[in-house]
């Protein structure tokens, strides 16, 4: 209930804010034995960092650089937590000194104010989207557990304002720098991401996810269905606006009949379900789309208002990203990875 | 982690299969003085009960007749759980009897059998939509503590298969039987569900739900962000495959200037947000639309296996509606309430 | 944290009022399959149940018949939640009318009326013993589970008042009415409760508890200690002020080289640890021991105050028992039961 | 449920093994606007510290410095996670070589192993008595929030070995390094000290605590009372192995009429319930008091088994203290803390 903490027995808590010392994470109830692979935690925290390649990236430079202060001794975990510590380098607090004194338009500084009475407004406090650092590096080693289950998880972006992706291929993220699921549709994604550049401006777009190997069972019934924990994982991070599985929005306007997926000895002949039936994975492919807005700093001048609540003009200084979506990308399969490897070591649980 | 309970200070853990004897919610975390009025939450649970007038409706009558147990003293809450009871008293156990056998396409059935090595057909059990009762039952409390801040949760249909609403007004679905958001399109709906049964088919639809008088400061950080747990709390509900807040998918395709809400001195020019930034209440409405797959019990012949995997023709008896989207409405509303319920109580720790 | 809920796994939330229409409990997290024999639990009841040749023991009779509302199909458990209710029925609530406006020595009645500004004062309410009516049948459902693994729980009375056991035998307590742990100690401990009732006093003991079966590594480490846990749900019977495990206050005078249990490949060659090192069970019985103080309810006048803090003095009527120690077995049986089921559970997730 | 959180609103999560690079807490829930001494903190550090003059006390000298990695800007507190972490710099790990193959009798190495399959053998792991540095840290924290409330929590030692206080004076430890409540029993208690450390062989103690200002109202009925948490709290630290509140076992001997405190316009007359009535504080002190046992690391021979099973003679090296009574003087006082912090929070949300 406090927020930081997600998923209950492989379960993290995350920490840090943008322009502190540190970001981190202390991921409990990793069952002792895991093979804890420490590269491959650095080099999933590697595809969420910033500026490689992409056209109107952040100018911040982050290492990123992983230490593990506990949980494991020889590369093996023994079962207590793990802590996961990202210093902080490349803070420029002072880029962020106008915003003491005013609420940027689309961002959590108004909020945070209101809830708290106070708020840290270097970067974004807690609210700044390199939090997600902590989430990688964690569903890092929720991905170590499911490989021992063969569960692959796998996202890519599908659309960038107006470019979407014609085919879907979740093996083509892994060689584009915008992580599209379609090589074909990079040509018209950068546009887009150039023309939001020169304009000052930002773009949005959506991601897509798929789990294989998911085997049936895997969720709670009645709240903590599969796909209601997958919805509260992917929520979650900042810039989501909206989650759908399988058919989603477009089963709304389908009959029962082109909408259920026929069930045969070989197992489901569709699957519009997205791999959930009734809350619990069925078996198939679990796949679900997500709506990723538009960054909310912007070189355009905005209509605010400042802490004794005067009208003002704001133009958002400081170093951001005119697309996140394809940062997104690895931060989605962090979270739905952390989600099935908790409803995994949970269904153990649930036959005498 | 059992499934069965949402919510932390404000808390329900729900009980009961559709055909058992009883299906019931305890609500912990009730403050001690709430007036309870009984017969609000009767008119809650009416609201959700079958066979009101809709073309193609269940034929299981249940009337739902609400008990207390515990938890109340003179009308007023006491400070202990409130302990809520609904009886089964119209069950047709014997209609499900072929369904001991066989799974339903697109039912939980193939997947409680998966989880657990056995379930209860006779009427979905758990899974069937009567859970929801009990959901409703504890949510009307929760709108009861809202009431008291002066917090408002309505909710609608938007859709009902290519029937759409053309305008939005929250008092329109109290004062007609499809829960329509703009009487005008209820024509259209009705002729999509009069369709639909004719063909033994069914039909699905989308639901918008808006939340006022949300005061600014709700929600909490990092995981359990406002919008986070409204998602979870409405992708719980059986049917519900997508869930949107605010400008939501379509704000993948915005730019930042377009989707931004201007601040101004006399609050958001707009509310594309939905109410909500960086997780927490913005002190604008909440605002979100979630789709709503349609019933997946239908008359038509489908391809399906039985407990031994065999291929098998079925063609789904018992009773069931054709068209489950007005009936979600008040649970939508339930869902919102609990969250929202939970996170003003939880709001009250968070300052010196 | 809304104290009507233990466990995390093996999970039991309780409700109910001593004098509201019922109590109950709701179980979350019993494995599918585990048969349920339903005549047990009621057995369980029975054991608590007042009035069984105590002397001095309450006027009070309640049949305590159990309901099962959810979860069991055919004598097994589905894998969703049990709900369990027993409807109070001998209810004398105008005994307590005196007691609206003062309140008890010894008893929740102040309390209470701090917490919440107002109270259930017919019979305690909440705070009414009582309520370990649901924990007892909660406990019942958690022994069938210990079953499967060979685990058994038993408690008696050591002592009451000056009487003490000379012997420990926990096979004596089913066959006599004040569940002594040695049948020669009876009729000095049914003397104690013949003078205290003489007196119009109470008298009070201590329970000692044995848990065999029990195989090492259950206990998490750091906060969730297999002894700590235990303390927390023993401490939460109401009438119990202390708790020590093995050799307890005892091992505080002793030197290092009397108090370790030496290892030898044969087992522990003692058990002065009451069967946990580090907090988690070593493969040796579960041994702890529990301090009941005397029921605050006396028919002698007390001091005390009513409602506007003027003196009064005070004698208690009502319906209650002069020494409360032998009906306390069954509920320490229980809490040590639910709390060695969920552990037992919860270990199945800690290694790869 | 994974051993490593305690708290619901307060909460805290700690981390670290003793040997391994760091220690830690995050802590939650700290409401925002606390000041946050972080010389107070780092003096509560002090005072846990080994080797300040104490006969027989552990050669390792660790500095203990304190790290905040965020939650806190300009020395207030954001309402975001407090991460504190103390590295590890004075680890000897080679000293514990031979224990990687032999259980220490009295030592969590056998249940770790057999909990886990595998264990970290240096210093004890995750199971030393470094690990309550962590505790204390987030102690402190806790403290910081109840002085805001004037509430005070001091404990101090009232047994070593066969030497006990004559007179309890709270005041009393903070001036001398045993931290005993009665100075007078010094010589005693440092002879029983010497005593043991001449022999090779350990002592143990009873440690006192008692919490001032406690305002009434605070904990939670049935399972999460206010002496069931603190019984939790305290038996979770490693050495503690029995726990009674106000009269406590001496209770179990007396009659309802000597047990009872009668309550005054003035107050409650005596405090034999120290300081909680069902569960929930009075307004009277909260008093305890905690067994600590000897330390199971001693220079004698002792028997024990192999990784193999085979009978093997153990006489422990490594660093350890003989008495460690007053080291866990201060760890008390944080899990007290702790629990009073976070059920001071909850009482918040408990009246409309």
């Amino acid at each position: 209930m406090n927020g930081n903490t997600f998923g209950s027995v492989f379960q993290v808590t995350t920490f840090g804010e943008s322009h502190g010392p540190a970001l981190g994470a202390v991921v409990c109830g990793v069952p002792a034995g895991l093979k804890i692979d420490e590269s491959f935690i650095q080099r999933e925290l590697d595809r969420r960092r910033p500026g490689s390649g992409i056209p109107g990236a952040t100018a911040r430079r982050e290492s990123d650089h992983l230490k593990i202060l506990s949980g494991v001794l020889n590369g093996v975990a023994i079962g207590t937590p793990v802590a996961l510590v990202i210093e902080n380098s490349d803070q420029h607090s002072s880029d962020y000194d106008e915003l003491k004194e005013c609420f940027r338009p689309g961002h959590a500084d108004f909020t945070y104010q209101r809830k708290y009475g106070l708020r840290d407004w270097r970067g974004g406090g807690r609210a700044s989207g390199r939090e997600t650092a902590a989430r990688v590096a964690a569903g890092a080693l929720a991905k170590l557990l499911l490989r021992e289950y063969r569960i692959e998880v796998a996202a890519g972006v599908e659309s960038i304002g107006g470019a979407k992706c014609g085919s879907i291929d979740f093996s083509a993220p892994c060689s584009n720098e915008l992580n599209a699921l379609d090589p074909e549709a990079l040509p018209a994604m950068r546009a887009e991401i150039a023309a939001a550049a020169a304009a000052l401006d930002s773009v949005g777009g959506v991601v897509r996810c798929r789990a294989t190997g998911v085997p049936a069972g895997l969720g709670e019934p009645v709240f903590d269905k599969l796909d209601a924990l997958i919805a509260h994982a992917v929520v979650s991070i900042g810039a989501v606006k909206g989650i759908e599985f399988g058919a989603g929005f477009g089963a709304a306007a389908l009959r029962g009949s082109e909408n259920n997926d026929p069930i045969t000895p070989e197992g489901f002949a569709t699957n519009r379900a997205g791999g959930v039936l009734g809350g619990i994975s069925d078996g198939d492919a679990l796949e679900f789309r997500a709506a990723v807005k538009p960054t909310p700093s912007i070189g355009i001048a905005q209509q605010t208002v400042d802490l004794k609540g005067n009208a003002k003009d704001l133009t958002v200084s400081g170093r951001h990203d005119v697309c996140i979506v394809p940062r997104v990308v690895p931060v989605i399969e962090a979270m739905t990875s952390l989600t099935l490897a908790d409803l995994l070591l949970i269904q153990r649980t649930r036959r005498i």
